[in-house]
């Protein structure tokens, strides 16, 4: 065991990394953190640029720590040991695995994202709780989603939680915060068919054709979608509920809809290849 | 305003409330914490049987409080006013909205759910995080099925974590706790057609018949089903994930397979109308 390079959680290194836990901080630095096995994996897949990777070797879970750190260190990290008492004040979870980096943010325009041919997009509109916003992008990994927008952002994307909530994934789906006028504009102009889904939506989301180009518009738990959205859409749809209407939360409504375009894409094809 | 029943966070009865979030103390008092306005609703609702009421109208978010707290009263449960101190202590919340009851555990046997007809059955096994418990809770109650079962269960359904994610659909969804075994026996002697979900499946979870009487078994995130399902199922199905597989988690993938069994019986029972 080598000596570490940081011993004391006094050490302002330690206190840098709490305070970018605030969003003011991250703002400014133009930084984030990403913690935890699975998130540094998908980060290094996604191509995020990581500026420091904090280890701590008498946390690791298993034997893959010490490639996957020296994968990380490869793209070009600045690699700092630290001993376990520090660690733990670093470290935003109740049980660390010894793997903390700080991260450049990424550009989040909404040029990022890929509009051509028929893609699935999930937009999300004003969603406040960062576990839902990772849970979203989670699903939308697990959907094959061409990307995923989140429109008038009230939570940041680079908030550690929805880091942690979303497992990574939300470096390996593309993802682009837009205004909501400009979200509808550039989908528009991509000749996309934006699909709201609302409670006052006028057929059934399983009625509806979703195997062309499609946008997914959730709103907030709390609010719904603005008018922004349930006027400016080509269709509005609702989730059947035979029990009650307050029972679906936003993230859970939005893999609903998304599997249900999975399906309808499934048997198209497979109805093309048949054909 | 009348002068609090208790003004002091020293109080015994404060610290029995705070001791109720520990499962050993709610165990040997069969009591648990209902805590909110939609979570005491639903209890009503569900006819749980409430103890005391615990109330700070100083916290009252809206006109309702009030009315509830006399429906609460109603049914037989001592109220006791407190202080916005101690009321703040006792809460579980960040933001305590006034209302706090104690109420008696209720039977969780498999003879509750009504297993006749064609019931949608949702068993879920192993879970262990309280807030997945609580939204499969909420999502069968939205999605109007018969029953949840929650097989092996490592989470205490009474947590006041489950209580708070389920938004109180704890009370009206039935809800069952039972030994895979002994539950798999009542579904088999009940002639319910057992359905695993499971990375392995056979038939996609859209292929397959949902719409007989159907209890659709997903298991922990960490561990999926154990083979007591796996091989006692009459059949396995998984959902088709165009992108990575480790990015649904379980209360998401029951919502999903939910959802699909809402659409075929939406369908099948829209065919039966034109038939």
């Amino acid at each position: 065991m080598t000596v570490p390079d940081i011993s004391s959680a006094a050490n302002p290194r330690i206190k840098a990394l709490v305070r970018l836990r605030n969003r003011r901080e991250r703002d400014a630095a133009g930084r984030f953190l990403i913690e935890g096995y699975r998130e540094l994996a998908r980060a290094i897949d996604g191509g995020v640029s990581i500026e420091t990777l904090f280890t701590c070797p008498e946390l690791y879970l298993g034997d893959n720590d010490v490639g996957l750190a020296a994968r990380v260190v490869a793209t070009g990290a600045e690699l700092v040991a630290v001993a376990e008492e520090p660690f733990r004040k670093a470290s935003y979870r109740d049980r660390p695995e010894g793997l903390l980096a700080v991260a450049v943010q990424f550009p989040t325009g909404i040029d990022r994202l890929d509009l051509t041919g028929t893609p699935l997009l999930l937009v999300a509109e004003g969603i406040e709780k960062p576990g839902n916003l990772g849970t979203m992008l989670r699903t939308a990994e697990a959907a094959g989603a061409t990307g995923v927008i989140v429109a008038d952002a009230t939570t940041d994307p680079f908030n550690p939680n929805v880091v942690r909530a979303s497992l990574g994934t939300l470096f390996t789906v593309p993802l682009a915060i837009a205004a909501s006028a400009e979200a509808l504009g550039a989908l528009r102009a991509a000749g996309i068919r934006v699909v709201a889904t609302t409670p006052a939506g006028e057929a059934a989301h399983f009625a509806t054709d979703l195997t062309g180009p499609t946008a997914l518009v959730v709103g907030s738990e709390q609010y719904g979608l603005s008018t922004a959205w349930l006027e400016g859409a080509d269709q509005r749809i609702v989730i059947p509920m035979p029990g009650s209407v307050d029972s679906l939360n936003a993230a859970m409504a939005a893999g609903i809809v998304l599997f249900e375009a999975v399906r309808q894409r499934a048997i198209a094809s497979s109805a093309d290849d048949t054909g």
